[in-house]
């Protein structure tokens, strides 16, 4: 497990202990954190697909039923997966001891984890670690540094955001570095606003931004037991514009999603997809997200190689529609571009795209047309690092 | 290019050429090689399913409407891919080289290409190696050797099968070493059988048979711009049990598949992954794809750990129905099996499935405890062979 001194993070990043009525705090013991964050409000949340749920998964599936939430804790270090009944209630009794540390109702407390499948969680640590986080919650850059450390994994860093709009702000941590880490689990994001919104709508909202954001991100392609996002509205910000806020979200998940990438296992560099004029967003997102997850392309980006036969391959077999012969792609680093391919025609000299890829981010662009649809995807190079990460580490 | 001396195949490994009416030759410039292979009857193929599509598959597709072959010409180290207009041009007049060679008409020679996409083919020297073959076609082992060498492209060894039944065989040669290996592409196999069977049976019995050998093959999840499979029936042993056929089919096709899991890219262990006791043979094959070509499965099994959770984590988000709480799974050798999870419940000693992933072989068995679905998908370990061969090629 590598250190990641809390010091070492600005205390000007801020994220959601800069949203009004939100608490945190965090520890951790070796490979175990846990965190407390408070905050009473409408409440949302989207839950992994994997038909292999997590306890902690099971357990919040019914309950955001309710649509509110007073707080969450999550622990790090065991994903209680596959941990059957038992695992169930030790996923009951987090939620009480945190209630307890928080001093609010148990029933309205949410609950997540992350760390390795397979085995039972360790209830005698949980409850002192949540009873030592009892009045240590605040809406300091410290505590809120603590809570966003606690929930990491083999993440190399912390993952903050913080969007400010017109009368209203919206803030995220999240952990994620492969979408299955070294025999560990999980994605999971912690979103809160000040906004005014019924718990309907912030599902809705927060299933749209989920779609464009955590959604097209690829590590390695294997779906977490655990993935978790959880959005709670404190309100006290009052009512606001639901197109304005939308966008807010996206915007805030989207870093979120971009952090996961860089931090993604073994990675040197970032890859942003771009596809523009597909048939529509469905076609759009296939395609990016296809590129940005082929073992291919993601060597090929590690070895700085501009080789655009790989990403179209990888477009070709994403299911999306497209003409091979009318398509355009350029590379670059996100400032710059050079084109590869002209409606077709491969371009002769592919030295100057090749010049852009030796930063910390390749951008692929790639125009299919076909119509108006576009996405982004974000993933990262295959490196030796992966391999080294999940081929030896040591259980 | 690694030079693979055809004096070192045994000479007693026979193929194509074991069947009556099949004749090879095969010759080999540096990373370009072209292969001949004529024999007359019934035809049926399977092509990639990637809409970006190479010039050969493109002709082919509509040739093999037909319904039959004299004879076929392939060549290796260009995959004649997003060549347009002049690409179709240059695989027409591939077969027309192929057929003077061989003195049949034009129009019954099969083509397929595989190599560097986006390049044109070299036809002049295309032309010096159908030339130089005429007057070379045997059915010798030593034929048979050069046309299944001339073949490859990274493959670091033939791929030679050959099943004989009760009163008809059949033999195939095939290539492939990454869904689409460095910066090349394809899967290609040849299959000949000398029993009588009409093209559009032919065509339903190699279709049920890729379905569960070559569409079962998973090295990196790229799908190639030029995989095809080509099957001909020489009719030369007379009619036969079309049971019995497709049985033999699909174990010809099951050998080559296995054999190109084994070559896959910086592999070092073969991985056979069985499902049983599936809803359903679709659920059982999606179970098993996925496992076998799961990121972290590959690399627990370079790892020799019997991480059981990313196995049955792999299964939970491919889309096939089970309960957790009720499969079993078991890892092993292939010749010895330990049980590492049983209806759920996960076996507290791991050390002797961990004992027997050390070998070439690793063999995990996955019993989905819903139906009588089964299924069997090959893949093989990922390793820093692998990003070796895809980041650090030279184009």
């Amino acid at each position: 497990m590598n250190s990641r001194p809390i010091s070492e993070i600005p205390t000007q990043i801020r994220s959601i202990c800069a949203i009004q009525g939100v608490r945190a705090a965090g520890t951790r013991d070796g490979k175990f954190g846990l965190s407390l964050i408070e905050a009473t409000g409408d409440a949302a949340a989207v839950f992994t697909k994997n038909i292999v749920i997590a306890e902690p998964v099971r357990l919040m599936r019914e309950r955001i039923q309710q649509g509110k939430l007073f707080g969450i804790v999550v622990n790090s270090g065991c994903a209680n997966v596959l941990t059957g009944e038992r695992g169930y209630q030790d996923a009951l009794f987090m939620t009480e001891c945190a209630a307890d540390a928080m001093q609010i109702d148990a029933k309205e407390v949410g609950v997540a984890s992350t760390g390795v499948i397979g085995r039972y969680l360790d209830m005698p640590l949980i409850t002192r670690q949540c009873k030592s986080l009892t009045g240590a919650l605040g809406n300091t850059p410290a505590c809120e540094h603590a809570a966003a450390d606690a929930i990491l994994t083999t993440d190399l860093f912390q993952k903050h955001a913080l969007v400010q709009a017109d009368g209203f702000s919206i803030g995220g941590i999240c952990k994620g570095s492969g979408m299955i880490a070294p025999n560990m689990g999980t994605m999971l994001a912690f979103l809160y606003t000040d906004a005014k919104i019924p718990a309907d709508q912030l599902k809705t909202a927060l299933q749209s931004a989920v779609d464009e954001s955590f959604n097209m991100v690829v590590v390695d392609g294997d779906t977490s037991t655990n993935d978790a996002t959880f959005l709670t509205a404190t309100g006290e910000a009052g009512r606001v514009d639901s197109a304005l806020f939308q966008e807010a979200l996206s915007s805030c998940c989207k870093s979120l999603a971009r952090q996961i990438a860089i931090d993604g296992e073994g990675a040197s560099k970032l890859i942003t997809v771009h596809v523009q004029d597909a048939k529509n967003v469905q076609d759009a997102r296939h395609a990016a997200w296809t590129i940005a997850s082929s073992p291919l392309v993601k060597t090929a980006v590690y070895g700085s190689d501009p080789n655009w036969g790989r990403i179209i391959a990888a477009a070709g077999r994403s299911g999306c529609e497209f003409d091979p012969n009318a398509i355009s792609c350029w590379i670059g680093n996100g400032e710059e571009f050079a084109i590869v391919c002209t409606k077709g025609v491969i371009s002769q000299d592919l030295s100057p795209a090749k010049a852009l890829m030796n930063g910390k981010e390749v951008v692929i662009l790639l125009d299919l047309a076909e119509g108006t649809g576009c996405a982004t995807a974000w993933g990262c190079d295959l490196t030796e690092g992966y391999i080294d990460i999940n081929g030896r580490y040591t259980t």
